[in-house]
């Protein structure tokens, strides 16, 4: 997709089931460990801002990094996660890009125990499409327990 | 649209994008407290019923005042409420209606606490198209826990 | 459908909606207690195997019972389900199958009492268009908690 070709450019239907499809692949990588290929969702330069962290993580490097501590973290207490997103608001901006505002859900379950809620937030993306797929260019993830 | 003129009508992949957008903007509005915002997304006359109150609100006017008060006491209470829409079921109803039918849950959390579900309830609505945009003419909203 | 007509298959986005609205009014269904309504969405030779289950239900009339049973309970209980999913992802297969991973939530509000998660899953679906919806050829529902 370039969206300089006006022709090329998904209607509004199609772009919204890209976004529905890009996240639900994205946050199924991230939550079965495979964090090298989840990684490859954001751009080379992508950032990831979180009010829960002092700082936000610049580029792939530092986003792979980030997600692979917290992965082996769960994985070596036996926690499943699941990370929701819903209430997905897709508004076009500039060119190949997309803003993109939804509510985001973690949901653990310990090995044997109960699943709960871990935090609730709202998401806030700037995605662009490089010509094969959706991915990341910004990140923000606002936890609502730390506003 | 105006589905008087029968080639104008949006297929089902079309429609179906439309109530989830409109449902995201929707809530994030009644979310982020801009209350005025919100109530323009019920038609002049919409009605608001829930099984929690003992009657409907009825018309803007009353729907607006209802969702301020709510608003601010949980603004005063320092909780961030999250309204989640899932499992939506659209069917075209009469002329440029539809009517749909899904979940929602209230998800809270207090500043500092732990998110958890406040409510499950189901979520009956009668949407109109005014030209512009989806309006709510009609809502029932269903608690599971009064049933 | 046929995918055999190549014409005729549906895009991304039409496909992408009809199995959400296929989850939706799947999961109203059961949770209506509509057993009988509910087990027509599995192709007569469905499968429903699950992790907490010992043998998986073979055939619409194992899948009948199995979720009569299940219904009963909850009705005795006066327990109110809500079956969610989320994060679909769906990928074409061959002819007229497709293949659909998502996340599910089971939602539980006991008449008069607090809401809660039951439990969290991963639910892998094989879809197959019969010429007049979808069905659920084949479905593996794993339990975060019994991994």
């Amino acid at each position: 997709m370039t969206v300089t070709d006006e022709a090329a450019a998904p209607g509004a239907a199609a772009l919204y089931q890209q976004v529905q499809q890009f996240y639900a692949r994205q946050m199924q990588l991230l939550d079965d460990g495979r964090v090298a290929e989840w990684a490859l969702t954001f751009t080379e330069d992508g950032v990831f801002a979180a009010n829960a962290h002092p700082e936000p993580a610049a580029g792939r490097a530092a986003i792979t990094a980030a997600a692979a501590k917290a992965t082996e973290e769960y994985a070596a207490k036996g926690v499943q996660r699941r990370h929701w997103l819903g209430m997905v608001s897709v508004e076009p901006g500039t060119r190949n890009r997309v803003n993109a505002r939804c509510y985001a859900l973690v949901i653990e379950t310990p090995r044997g125990g109960q699943a709960a809620i871990r935090v609730s937030t709202l998401c806030e993306d700037r995605l662009v499409h490089d010509g094969a797929d959706w991915l990341v260019e910004h990140r923000q993830v606002t936890r609502d327990d730390l506003v």
